[in-house]
């Protein structure tokens, strides 16, 4: 039995007490980009119920062009506007850098990858620097509120970069 | 009071309550990669606790690079074998087409994203394009289990794709 079925188990748990569907536009126009660690349940973090937010995941948190793309959608077709930004301490991104993460890789399998790691020496600067992304495309055009956060996983507490 | 600011003031009663931190590898070495779709609380969904596993989300939860890059990260840095793939019923993937999405920009601020945007007209033959992309990639190598399943919105249920 894999983890995978566990989860499957839970989910008859799940949709046995579900009452859906709830609209299709976030309720709370909302879209949350956050990184993808096991630690930061974004929903109780920021206490948000179903419907209310996208909340959009990676390694880092960074923002990338998928995630411009994703925000894009976000904001565009689903009415979006306020953007929260979450990294996190003891983040996984601090650990290595691109270039010996794509060493790595190539002498195993013999192929570099062609996109970046976006491995970051600093938590707060890596916020800034994602926010600076974020507020320099020019296809995000419908923001309201655009604020970066760092996640502390000892205390569960957000506090804003500046 | 922006929803951000509500957002943080609940942020403050879930610290006062977290005990932490965990380890940093996920526990139960599983990815999700997921839609960032407001409905779709993927820990509750699945059961996941914290500290259990990596959860990867973007809109329509498809597969592009970052989610690539995320997955190598996840798989070679944090120990990860299993990945679950969740799309969902109702999805604003949906609803446009690339060309018809990128016109409206490039007609709006002069500009025509340089990217795709990955609208799908099904949602299960773009859950078997999403494996597919993870199956094919070079970096992905440390898979135990892969599997790809339609989250119903309306019922709470997970159903796989085959």
């Amino acid at each position: 039995m894999t983890v995978t079925d566990e989860y499957l188990a839970n989910n008859d748990a799940y949709a046995a007490t579900f009452s859906g569907p709830l609209p299709l536009p976030p309720s709370k126009h909302v879209a949350v980009v956050a990184c993808m660690d096991a630690r930061l349940d974004v929903y109780r973090a920021l206490g948000i119920n179903e419907g209310e937010a996208h909340v959009i995941r990676n390694a880092g948190g960074v923002v990338t062009d998928d995630e411009i793309r994703s925000l894009t959608i976000s904001q565009r077709l689903l009415g979006t506007t306020e953007i929260i930004l979450i990294h996190h301490t003891d983040c996984g991104m601090l650990t290595f850098t691109d270039d010996e993460f794509k060493r790595e890789i190539q002498n195993e399998i013999g192929q570099k990858p062609e996109w970046a790691a976006e491995s970051f020496p600093d938590v707060e600067e890596d916020v800034r620097q994602s926010l600076a992304r974020i507020r320099n495309s020019p296809f995000i055009t419908k923001t309201s509120s655009l604020r970066g956060f760092v996640f502390d996983v000892a205390t569960g507490r957000l506090t804003e970069v500046s």
